[in-house]
């Protein structure tokens, strides 16, 4: 398990009167000359985004910042009003609960847009195939429907016209397309491309990994989460919320349980 | 404990074809027209920054987000390497690291800068008779000393001279600078102001509360530990962490134990 | 900061073919051996516990793990069902709520109960003095009331008469006693000796430091919240859940914020 | 996705002067009465568990509580010394780094166990199907192998004959001996039944279901964790480990990157 070569790391260095990161000087070039979106993915990806790239970032982290009172939000407010001395795990569970069924589905999305555009069938004999697959699975088709946005979700029009505006190569963003009229045929009726889906195909034109997809829904979560952590300071919901809870999920004694 | 009337949040509104964030529109008015800086300050305050409160949450948020092989990010790339299925609670482990010995800091240089500057003692006086309290108690005064950056800390002049520079009212950072003065003074050698007292000086120019400072460095940090993952992803480090580790701390008989 | 020489753990030793727990070996002295109580109190505090010990810490263990819907297992639920590829996700997740509003209080009153026993005063007189200065900040003493259980906390009698009847010492439980007596008059009502003040009447009995008492209800609670998820499992709540959350906590639009 | 009737709970019932856990009155039948491992089966398992069940849950969790130096303990060292407010935190940090590369595998080999024995093949066929399947995509078998314990991991032989003196029905342990011949024949090589490979079978066994067979192994971390934080309570590590880690992950400019 252990690589060959030791491990390195090359995200900072610091010395007594400078600091580094991603070899660049933090005080003389950093500070007040970018902004922390361009410092985000310099740290991630290891260099300063194009103008294209910052911009799109932006829209993608803009876009999942906030969601009401989603279900990390509730466990954010949770664990804040019961441990109100660490503000940074109140936080962190919230975030905990960006998984696979929330933040997955822009890997998931994102997986396969890539497969699609490099399949040497062509996009058109691609997307029919793995949609034709999740629909024999009975399984949805990642990037697509959403339960109250109905007939289509705003943001992905918006999302995607503001993405191939900066310029982008746009084959991503051309097979979500392809995509979307082979998922309306094969599935009978109109399923919106998702915000999900439409963030997945951004954040492939802009050569982010699959595997690190997901970090960027993180970064933005967490900025929300602080923003209800601020909402519950203000003007505690905690103790209805509970309240709420135990009524719309009654007890019931063990013996009846099936 | 419940408020007296029911709690509400102002936070976000959807209809099937529009999303509000603080009642701004998020399709027309935001993606793709504001940075992600301008989108946390409006769902954390309530508002949009003005141009200098946007750079000054930049300039924040740029200088917290990387510290290299700090105490969350050894956290978070031991957990991403145990639960590579969660990339989410990975940065979430690392994230609750991000406390009162680290964080921490920020609030309580906060409150002592506002608690100074709105002494009716004047500045001067308040900051005398707070540096000697701490100073009796064994304390260190927050905001002040670095283990690695002596004699200065290059970040904080950086910092206070940019605030500076996009006209903020300046008290906060103006009480920070006698502050330093009366600390070398009693202490009998130069502390120097370190990050954490000038980001405190400049969040509390900016009118950012307090109670909520934390969550600055909080979501700054969630973007540094992605990045974490992400070379952890490229280069894994896990083993070779943890060897140095049991070699560093070695074990001994419980028998010998004092 | 660093200590002087190099630190050591105690806490386990493995060779190829041996592992020893606390200097104690694994495979032919504890597994099958000793219940999973016993292993925890070694773990935690060097050695097994006396027949008296172990008791107690059942007691403890069994009256803290459950709580119902409570902020915590409602965090992880939420979280859980976002995340289901990370069960160990949302136990954290709710873990983190086990904060001061709700285990912390289990340190204060056990630090409040060493204090009186080991007044010079003695336990009366210092009783008074702690409950007088308490009602003075206008705050609850740490142990006493609780919102449900009314006039009494029925765990509360159970567990300091089934530690006396396990031969503790009692001064702890005694010291309680006395400090109920000068609550009750101090605030000219009854106020029950909550379950959390029980426990840290049995955890001192016991001579558990204060400062890793919050342990045991963090170990509690982990449990706990696995049966959460195991329910969350068989009978998904989550989505109910968040719809009357939706409810109880209506949006409102920014402009009538106060 | 909301289930038809709606969600209940049956975990935890209170009134004003009673509590019930699975339906038991927790002050009178539960406190005092029964162990932390009984009140845990009961809570995630809905009944109270036989000796037997009793005995080997014990056994497990004893294996299970403790490892050293592992990556989950280093995580919430970490986090403990710059959070030092929330232990529960801190104990949540590692908790999360209790993922699929570390408990993940006792599922995995519960799922694996549960399929050869119950297949129509016959437990034998099936184990040489699995197994060469496993070969064949160069994967390990779950529950096989260990880095430090060769050429036997000293638990499971322990952990085996214990649960077979409760007098458990035993066809998950005889199927993962077949299995461990067709390994051993099938690699060319002898590999171990390691401890998690031991702890699948017994939780098989007595009927535990694989999805939340992983919460057992959150169980017995949680408690362990706690020893940790203790530890660094006592002799604080974590200047050393980081210190250890710097220099054992070195800086690298960036420009010599690959």
């Amino acid at each position: 398990m252990p690589s060959k070569r030791p491990a390195r790391t090359r995200l900072c260095r610091h010395t007594a009167d400078a600091i580094y990161v991603r070899g660049q000087d933090l005080v003389n070039e950093l500070i007040g000359k970018v902004t922390f979106t361009e410092m985000l993915f310099l740290d991630i990806m290891g260099c300063l985004p194009s103008a294209a790239e910052r911009s799109i970032v932006d829209a993608v982290l803009v876009t999942l910042i906030e969601h009401g009172l989603a279900p990390s939000a509730v466990a954010t407010r949770m664990v804040y009003a019961s441990a109100p001395e660490a503000l940074q795990g109140a936080v962190a569970a919230g975030l905990a609960g960006a998984g696979s069924n929330v933040l997955g589905t822009i890997e998931n999305a994102a997986a396969l847009l890539r497969k699609i555009t490099t399949d040497p069938a062509g996009v058109q004999a691609a997307a029919q195939r793995e949609v034709e697959s999740y629909r024999a699975q009975g399984r949805f088709v990642p990037g697509f429907g959403h339960p109250h946005h109905r007939p289509d979700d705003p943001r992905s029009p918006r999302l995607l016209a503001f993405a191939e505006a900066q310029g982008v190569p746009g084959n991503h963003i051309a097979a979500l397309r392809v995509l979307a009229e082979v998922v309306d045929r094969a599935y009978g009726k109109h399923l919106t491309i998702n915000a999900t889906g439409a963030v997945a195909a951004l954040l492939c034109e802009i050569d982010i990994p699959t595997e690190i997809a997901r970090g960027f829904g993180v970064i933005a979560r967490a900025a929300g989460l602080v923003a209800h952590v601020r909402e519950e300071q203000q003007e505690p919901s905690m103790w209805e919320m509970l309240r709420a809870v135990e009524a719309a999920v009654p007890y019931e004694a063990p013996d009846t349980a099936t």
